[in-house]
């Protein structure tokens, strides 16, 4: 029987910051980092994750998925949904770790890179791609990876069995209708705050030249500035293409709803992260003075907790969850199944290290054996750093391929880990 | 002037789960630990400060905060108001270190950890008692403390001036009447789950003897258990004395309802942490079905943005604050100017390591200079671990003294810093 033998982890940096590429009103200078974790096994594939960050602090959260080193070495490989459960049941029972969380921030990180590099273990193992994995699984294994503490009053095991053995008819040739199709997606590539007017516009039009229907703009760092960038922006391209616009949480809630009014003349598709992620009752504030404008968030969501509570106030009419912000797969599942209950479309968070890679496979499994449907789905695209994973999302006039190599899809290249470590990589120690 | 020269951080760990003391139904065996920093001056005192965990993770919370050093070696020991609010509007600045939150978890409690030590700082070089040294402060140096982001559907600037304003008149006589009269306090001692019948008991008559009016019992384990525990203490306390029941997060809400319900008949007096401290709804859905039984959260309630949804949701009776999960002095005035303002009282968490020395100057600063009142004021009291401080709390009948040495009485004796040093302390080598 093969065994995980060791945790590595290598804190990995893209220095961003220096073309404003994902600068946004929050985060005007972000270096686009991942606290990446290798889980080594004494035969066969080993198992790949990682923790999304924006540079400082990327030890620290690399420092937090090295202290749950104990609970994975020595561990056989996992291979069914059933050590894929204990696993996860096991780490988010640590009552000693808990405390600092709980569920939340740089341990609920940590904690999510490691069950997401357990995932992509298994279905290396296995031979397929995760989406695929997790399709083949049944209602009972799925419901029984769900993690249902202080969901009981939105979502009990019975309902969410229900609602997987509703979809179950038709996984097949959903699964051959992706493979087929692909996946929509939107592209943020055109709505950084850093860039100038002539490079949202360029972009803009290069993206409908593309294939999407859907853009996003980032708002929030000068109303004048926003609303000369969106009504050029729907100038350049068309009525029938759909512009959401992010503020990542730049406002308070009445500031919110004001700055939107003033954007609502181009129609808004959505407006993302209006607030704190934290801040349930202010969503469902902004929700009703903007209809109907759509509020979405998700990205910095901590925990299926937020989320519940999201969904049950009628605060969000997009869920965008993110695949390393939470507790890794096994979180997301209770994500998309409150999400399918609650009737909310779900629109992964993407961009970042590594985060479009994996969240398509999320949203297929949504696609094949959840929601069954696209109806209002989209994943968002970021066209950077894509170059360094073995494994790249690929992006085909405005739709995700489905992936089909083996795994989970977030194995960066050796080449990338040599040149880009921190501090001691050479795109550090010669540029600065 | 003097300058901050070094920030030394170590891992402090005490092994409280060899006595069950601290056990309760989420934490069974809980070795309570400080991340424990030391502002180091060239000249004049040090500052002190720390984060509490329950054991392992104990090193990722140290290494949260010495990756905060940039910030404060090389910085000119703070004195003022201004210098307190610059140094933690710089920290909850960092765009890079709040994506590892934002603002909670192991990044927050790191940043409230090097806050309070400043405060530390600035309090023992002003030669005064950090309660002391807030009392003095005036009303728009307080406001010009505190991050008002998010906070502004519930509490603005203005009217925090107002309210602290409106407490300026009897200030002096009010910090009088502590150093007279002391503040009122709880004790947990007798109620720890790992506790047998015989313990409860003889701890709980101890406590009344020794004047505590409130007690406090860790419930949620088993619910034959409680109500027998319940009942029994109810005996030995009698019909005056207040009993405190707290379930530390174990229950999903309809869990909590029910549970509450056969445990009414001996009146508790408030129920803590019944759920997910990140369930604003599910509290509210508690304190509806349950009232008139209070409902309290807090010790894990991370930041200023959960605790205003609380209160306006009308969720909590009692607020908890913590003086070291937020983000230090400056957060939890936030906190106390909320709480005032929807007319809930504040009843510190404490115990765990240092908690009961820190809260303290809280509580009194509440007091002279927020509330004016103690009404349905309480701080829980836990005897012990006070004798590794070097200014440790002291509660007579039944009442926390009014602290008077200068500072924020975090710093732990060297001798403890030897020995309780983890890995490598003689508690930790000889022992395992």
């Amino acid at each position: 029987m093969a065994h995980i033998v060791d945790l590595d982890v290598l804190d990995i940096r893209f220095p961003t910051s220096r073309e404003l590429d994902g600068s946004d009103a929050m985060n005007p200078d972000p270096d686009y980092s991942a606290a990446y974790v290798v889980l080594r096994t004494d035969d066969g594939p080993d198992g790949y994750g990682l923790a999304f960050t924006i540079g400082r602090g990327n030890d620290v959260q690399a420092a937090a998925i090295r202290s749950l080193a104990p609970h994975v070495v020595g561990r056989p490989v996992p291979e069914t949904a059933a050590d894929l459960g204990a696993l996860y049941f096991e780490l988010v029972g640590d009552s000693q770790l808990r405390w600092l969380g709980p569920e939340k921030g740089v341990a609920h990180m940590a904690l999510g890179a490691v069950v997401n590099a357990a995932w992509d273990l298994a279905a290396r193992r296995a031979g397929v791609p995760l989406w695929r994995f997790l399709s083949a699984l049944t209602p009972e294994e799925i419901v029984g990876l769900v993690d249902f503490r202080y969901l009981s009053d939105a979502l009990t095991p019975e309902e969410a069995l229900e609602l997987l053995r509703a979809a179950e008819p038709g996984r097949a040739e959903r699964a051959a209708h992706l493979e087929r199709e692909g996946y929509p997606a939107y592209t943020t590539t055109p709505g950084w705050l850093g860039y100038s007017d002539e490079k949202l516009a360029a972009l803009s039009r290069q993206a409908v030249a593309d294939g999407f229907d859907m853009i996003k703009l980032k708002v929030g760092g000068d109303l004048d500035d926003d609303v000369r960038r969106m009504k050029l922006a729907r100038e350049v391209v068309g009525d029938d293409v759909r512009i959401a616009v992010d503020a990542n949480q730049r406002w308070d809630v009445d500031t919110a709803i004001g700055w939107m009014r003033e954007l609502a003349p181009f129609r808004p598709y959505w407006i993302e992260e209006p607030t704190s992620p934290d801040d349930v009752l202010g969503h469902e504030a902004i929700a009703t003075a903007l209809d109907p404008i759509r509020v979405a968030t998700g990205e910095h969501v901590q925990n299926r907790v937020i989320f519940k509570q999201l969904l049950k106030a009628d605060a969000i009419d997009v869920l965008q969850l993110d695949a390393c912000r939470v507790g890794g797969v096994n979180e997301n599942l209770a994500i998309l199944l409150l999400a399918h209950k609650f009737g909310v479309p779900v629109c992964p968070h993407a961009g970042g290290v590594g985060l479009c890679e994996l969240v398509r496979h999320l949203s297929l499994f949504d696609y094949v054996a959840v929601s069954g449907s696209m109806d209002g789905r989209v994943i968002e695209w970021v066209d950077h750093l894509h170059e360094h994973f073995t494994d790249p999302a690929v992006v085909r006039d405005g739709r995700y391929l489905a992936p089909t190599e083996p795994g989970f899809s977030a194995r960066l290249k050796d080449e990338t880990l040599a040149a880009y470590r921190f501090p001691d990589g050479p795109v550090w120690t010669e540029a600065s």
